[in-house]
């Protein structure tokens, strides 16, 4: 059955936690949606595409995963500044092959993630596209006036910090790669399956002023730590041996379940933890979510970053982009 | 050449309107921006797709125009609620086979009207699609706290206005449907060409306390005032006769150029001129943009929607979608 564009935003102002969001003075139903945002309080805003081929593939990601990972990637560039969520908006085209089941399940994936929250999918637009599934999500935040945490704050003798662990992501993605299914895999990395941006971690390491730079490890940590380098103009040296790789957390057995390989928790994506610098002393747990010591910041010079090995010798690192299905 | 999405993104930071916006405190660059809302106002935000083949064809549309075209539909929407503009975003997805001087044609249309309206092309994402082009703005504006004017305040007794002259987008549209070539046709009618969004009479309409409802031309006239009919819980009756139509203004001769078929002026999209209801006096002309009255509100009945034809006679009016490409 194809979509029908006014069923569908229907069911979504049903649905959306809407009138009870403060925030939301006027949602779905109008030329734009009219948000309040708090005295003093500067706006945060960004948007992210998610597409199909790209992002996802239909037959190897639950829908309600992709509506949920749409959404995390927003959450999780607020969170990225300390912020504190507000709204959030979905453009969605939609071939007209693909069963309206499908596109219910990608909204309860992704208002569940709303709801959890308390954030209102407070618009966007519909279309019928040519061609597959392209979603692009808004996330709208706001944090104090001048508070927000830039990318651009690194200095030169900060240590370097991330949140979780890396690398599950893509695991989960070789795997299915491997195996040319989704249906004889079982789901082993958390991170994957349901990732949950770090909004409560971030915005105590916003409040407490902590972190001096950060950024969401949403391209991999090569990439993202790059991204650092280049807006704070310092370089960084990495240890190998303290990146927390992920474990395959439905692991039943007595021995520990191996780490996965380090290339997945230095380049692969998609992980939504954090990714911060601080001169400060940092606990080693925050809201919860453990927090590890990767490396530090060091002038800038002409190699930028390096990581030192397992046998501890020091060579140079490069940022291996996040291809996602490119080549899938 | 395919497109480079750092190339991509170097380019639009130096030539958006960017550090000169003083709304703007951090843009592209991070994984958020920051913006500055002035204090007692509330935050506008609209998104709007425009799809290959859906909104536009390439053989059809100079990329200029639909880059124009992109960030007009999101300046419309900001305009509707009587809103200045603030910033906006861009998520473009390009497939490989999409030359650069394509997507560097779109951007020069899209910031040139940025420009015009002072405000910061302040962030976005970029993807490489799979198939064809999409892009989704995200518009975001400000109006002082608890004047938005809304879709659901007409009252019976208020009379309807539009803006401009209707029509003209989807009669240049019907020519280009015939000729089966933009390169033989010559463009007619300005709307298309070159639209504007009516930020400024928006806002004196908002200011005045004129327009108890606003909505902006998007869909076509019969669907949009359905959308006020809806929103408002009222009726409304319109005069077909005095629905000001699109002219050739590229037309050189002694005659008076013939006005386009009720039809297009009727139903037809993509003008953004703005429909709104007032009770109070409205002028014939706002910030040098004519404005016409058009028909009246009436109290919800069965019929919602009714217009008195060319011999005088009242008939139901159904709202006609505008479908864009879907058929073409």
């Amino acid at each position: 059955m194809p979509l029908s564009e006014k069923r569908l935003i229907d069911r979504i102002r049903r649905r959306a936690y809407g009138s009870r969001a403060r925030s939301l003075v006027a949602g779905i139903g109008d030329d734009c949606a009219v948000l309040r945002v708090p005295p003093g309080h500067e706006l945060l805003v960004t948007t992210d595409f998610t597409i199909e081929g790209v992002h996802f593939r239909r037959d190897w990601h639950p829908p309600q995963l992709i509506g949920r990972r749409c959404l995390t990637r927003g959450l999780s560039d607020i969170a990225a500044m300390g912020g504190d969520p507000r709204a959030a908006f979905l453009s969605l085209a939609v071939a007209g092959n693909v069963p309206q089941n499908w596109v219910d399940r990608f909204f309860t994936g992704l208002l569940d993630l709303a709801n959890e929250f308390k954030i209102p999918l407070a618009g966007g637009d519909t279309a019928q596209s040519d061609h597959g599934i392209q979603a692009d999500i808004v996330a709208v935040g706001s944090v104090p006036r001048g508070t927000a945490v830039l990318r651009s704050g690194a200095r030169p003798g900060d240590r370097i910090y991330v949140t979780g662990e890396l690398g599950g992501a893509a695991a989960e993605l070789a795997r299915l790669r491997k195996s040319r299914s989704a249906k004889t895999t079982t789901w082993k990395y958390s991170q994957y399956l349901s990732p949950h941006p770090r909004i409560a971690v971030g915005k105590i390491l916003r409040r407490l002023r902590i972190a001096s730079a950060m950024i969401d490890l949403s391209d991999g940590l090569s990439t993202d730590l790059e991204h650092i380098c280049n807006e704070s103009h310092v370089g960084a040296e990495i240890d190998a041996s303290a990146i927390p790789r992920a474990r395959n957390h439905q692991h039943v057995g007595e021995r520990t379940p191996a780490a996965i390989a380090l290339e997945f928790a230095l380049h692969g994506g998609d992980d939504y933890e954090l990714l911060f610098t601080s001169s400060a002393a940092v606990p080693a747990r925050i809201a919860g979510v453990p927090v590890t010591c990767i490396g530090r910041i060091l002038p800038s010079s002409g190699m930028r970053m390096r990581m030192i090995d397992a046998e501890g010798k020091s060579r140079p690192l490069r940022a291996a982009g996040w291809e996602h299905f490119k080549r899938a």
